[in-house]
């Protein structure tokens, strides 16, 4: 998407020398927007490991691209196979619960697998890391062509007044290679003319929304508010959401979310406002293994010191500041689960469904388990 | 409450010197705990309006005690009445909405009304400042005496497990002189030796629970624990919260509250889950004219550079720094409405009742309208 004018996407191989990868240091936004070369695997973990990158969709992206230095470090080497080996080692542990990392590691080793010597394994690696990258922005825009529709709905009974959408964390294109999930349609819509304002819960404690959605939205020209997470239960009493879209880290087979914590409170006071909430996912995201989210979705506890601590910008510097106090104890659960009976649809890349296992089976018929 | 092991009340006369008030200057908690000496209406008025002291109790008995310092001042002039009146006019020009302001101002001058002569005027004076503080304070210890009941029942049914209250926003004793309205049923749990555990929601913006709640907990030795606001859902879901305690900033005559914005989400979240869902008020709060909350309570809306700017301390030094993109707007809604379908009770001075018309004035008769 646009930043500053121009059209990034959040990883690529350099212009002009394609030995380097480069990519958005996303520790630095939104204060400073710095575009960082990538010449070596220890460079891409690295990347990965202290969260230069982020995000499913990039962090795959960018294990791909990991991929393609690591067969052109071990062309290097007396034995490509041993050295690819241990890149493949150092990257799968950068970031280990990383679902899209494996994956995408473990599609690069099969892809230059087949390659009959070293030349061609390099030149196979390349082109898997750019498909990888691209299949990532493909299935973020199939899930905008589709949800577009609903927010192309609203706008035309608001007679073009504003579509209010509200979000949560950042589900953007920071975290995938382009468009976002949840963004996409978003971006779509506001491409397409379409008149839409975006309510930007700031995501506490990592607060991925004001930093980072906010960011996007803002260098795309989206209209936008930053808000407290405590507000969206007020602005639906109110009237003043539309549409709610969210992403999500997990799905169940029958339609149960895992995404950041506090996607529940919204999707209750969703419910009890009438208002519809979305959820945007490409279909990596769903766990087919799993029903119930409560029950078998385990939540992730960060450290406190992510509640009790926040970075933010003064006097040009970037710094932490402690705003409790420093005896008090914090609890830090990453993420929550919001049941599907409180889900409108699944936005796919697909196309939209019910948040069931009849509804996800329609679009996905190839995961109809055997009798 | 307890603060370093000593007692204190938010506001009080100097031990020794009873011509200075004596109070916590809240801006600073919780990295630093400093008594400020108020010597004059001037430092009163100031006080009020910068927030040294903030809440409703609080802003009243404060008040009470600048008009005291207001009678003396005017003994020392040449008319009484007049230089009296003038700092009355301050003194509610101070923070204009604050409703217990004006009618601690008033009652003072209907009592310093009352004295024969200045001498007399002053002793009223002072003796009204006090029973004002004294009254706020005996008020919240009532809503405690009743409201332990609550945690007590609870207690039992766990046999001595600890009993988790979710709390937001601070309506702690920092908000009035002493106890506080939702803390008072859980310091008196704890004074009483029952095993008790609070959540702090951190309650963005302008993070009262991680400053002003968390701090008076630990201070007084209440186990807590801070959390995002995003964490409450999650933890209802999970079974970690038997008890929601809030404080209001207005309910109407059948149960609608006013309070900090997110009360509403958590309100919704523990109706969900089948947990017990209290608000504390001193009977002052009620405003016995109004009967719907989300038609008739305006919603106050103040500056952006709440949400996008936030103050901590880093190197001993209190700091503020920038969370977002500078160029991104962001909205700041202060309160929201819990409607009381969601409530399972008010506490109050006088009991508990039904968060219902029939519920209030069953211990509030003296407000049946007249036929």
């Amino acid at each position: 998407m646009l930043v500053q004018g121009k059209h990034y996407r959040t990883i690529w191989l350099k212009d002009g020398d394609d030995s380097i990868v480069q990519a958005i240091d996303q520790r630095l936004l939104p204060h400073r927007f710095v575009i960082e070369d990538l010449r070596s695997v220890a460079e891409v973990v690295r990347a990965i490991n202290e969260m230069h990158v982020r995000g499913a969709g990039l962090i795959g992206a960018a294990a791909g691209y990991g991929m393609y230095l690591a067969a052109k470090e071990a062309a290097h080497t007396e034995n490509f196979d041993e050295h690819l080996l241990q890149s493949v080692n150092r990257m799968k542990a950068s970031r280990p619960t990383a679902v899209n990392l494996e994956w995408a590691v473990n599609r690069q080793l099969i892809a230059i697998g087949e390659g009959q010597n070293v030349v061609e394994k390099i030149a196979i690696a390349k082109e898997t890391a750019t498909r990888i990258a691209d299949e990532d922005a493909g299935f973020c825009k199939s899930i905008g062509l589709y949800g577009v529709k609903l927010i192309e709905e609203i706008s035309k009974r608001k007679a073009g007044e504003p579509v209010n959408i509200l979000t949560h964390c950042n589900a953007g294109w920071l975290a995938f290679t382009d468009f976002g999930s949840a963004t996409s349609p978003i971006y779509q819509a506001f491409d397409h003319g379409i008149n839409v304002h975006v309510w930007v819960d700031e995501t506490r404690p990592r607060n991925q929304g004001a930093r980072l959605t906010a960011w996007e939205l803002l260098n795309h020209g989206v209209p936008h508010t930053i808000i407290a997470d405590n507000t969206g239960g007020h602005l639906m009493q109110t009237g003043k959401v539309d549409l709610v879209i969210t992403g999500a880290d997990r799905v169940t087979r029958n339609g149960d979310v895992a995404n950041k914590i506090g996607t529940y409170l919204k999707a209750l006071a969703a419910k009890d406002n009438n208002i519809p909430f979305y959820v945007a996912i490409p279909s990596s995201t769903i766990d087919w293994h799993i029903k119930n989210g409560l029950e078998e979705i385990p939540i992730e506890q960060r450290g406190e010191e992510e509640v009790k601590y926040i970075q933010g910008i003064v006097d040009k510097k970037i710094t932490s500041v402690l705003l409790s106090p420093a005896q008090s104890p914090a609890a830090n659960y990453a993420f929550d689960i919001t049941p599907s009976r409180l889900i409108t649809g699944l936005i796919t890349e697909r196309g939209i469904c019910q948040a069931t296992e009849a509804g996800l089976l329609g679009l996905f018929p190839e995961q109809l388990e055997d009798k």
